[in-house]
């Protein structure tokens, strides 16, 4: 049974790859404030905490979001883009590199982008930046990884359970079950692949 | 007769850029020591100055880069993908947010990333994830901008110019002239493309 660190555990697709995972994994929920242990991102030592408590695991999945900015591109300045890099962009790869040395061999991590660099919406330049610098972390850094670790994103699109909140952004979208994006998370522990981006598009 | 402002005039794609347009285009010539204008793109205020200095002008282009990291993953913190962001990236962001005011209806703005998150390098995964967040922002930002303005990228692989200097640190990878690259800056200036990355392989 595979010990899995679950970062955001609590959120619609962190509920969704829980339900998913737990028959054949030993989950562990984390959160900002939620969950068993806490972990802010955007902290390089409250990540290194989280590793010390937990040490160690097979997997680490990181649903885990960040604030990033929204707003017309003539109304954004660099240290908007700045600011939406720091926990979701930074603080992912963060966790990324800390999580190497305690996981297991062949263990994996997995980290979570989004549609906005693929398919565009008004205001969502800064959150474009975000995701492609994560993939473009990720296709490279995967392959320089010790002890067969693997690491991968899922990158899931307008989610059907948030569609209400955010239908108004995503014009023309259409959404996907939290469930379809949880098995995407279940391929990248469960699977072989390495340094893929598992896109959750209907 | 455009009017281009050339950022990184005088290294060796910048030179080339140069020979490609001049006789079609009055080329002002910027660089962080050297040129008729100084800039350093890792200061929003220094990018204000220059264009206040300058304008109006029809075309911006930054073959500026910046200083990246190069270790392997397991040797690189956090703070070391910040650092490689801070100049290449977020300051050639922040040259095209602040470029648009000053640029003529029309015009365009041109920046640079490179090969190293299409094809891989040990030690390169800092300036993979910074081509890739410039190539998400320019995805996604192009399709926001006023007046017509365009916004693309030029990739160019290694180049033959330079390669002795880079070669031990791309194996096996083919080089191509600094006049080809700077055909696609042509391109991008003269063309009709928007939120494209043109591509300079062999």
């Amino acid at each position: 049974m595979k010990r899995v660190l679950l970062i955001g555990a609590k959120g619609t697709i962190g509920s969704a790859v829980k339900a998913v995972l737990e028959e054949q994994a030993e989950i562990i929920e984390v959160g900002r404030e939620s969950g068993a242990f806490q972990v802010d991102l955007g902290d390089s030592a409250s990540i290194k905490q989280l590793f010390e408590s937990v040490k160690p695991v097979d997997a680490v999945i990181s649903v885990g979001s960040g604030p990033v900015v929204f707003k017309p591109v003539t109304e954004l300045n660099v240290q908007d883009y700045r600011q939406s890099l720091q926990v979701k962009g930074l603080g992912q790869i963060d966790l990324a590199l800390q999580a190497i040395p305690y996981l297991k061999d062949g263990g994996s991590i997995t980290l979570t982008t989004g549609i906005l660099n693929h398919d565009f919406i008004p205001a969502g330049s800064a959150a474009a930046m975000v995701n492609a610098a994560i993939e473009g972390f990720v296709r490279s850094a995967s392959l320089e990884l010790p002890r067969s670790i693997r690491l991968n994103i899922v990158s899931p699109g307008l989610i059907e359970e948030s569609k209400e909140k955010y239908a108004d952004f995503f014009p023309g979208f259409e959404a996907v079950s939290a469930r379809r994006a949880a098995l995407a998370y279940r391929k990248s522990v469960y699977g072989i692949r390495n340094g893929h981006v598992f896109h959750v598009t209907p």
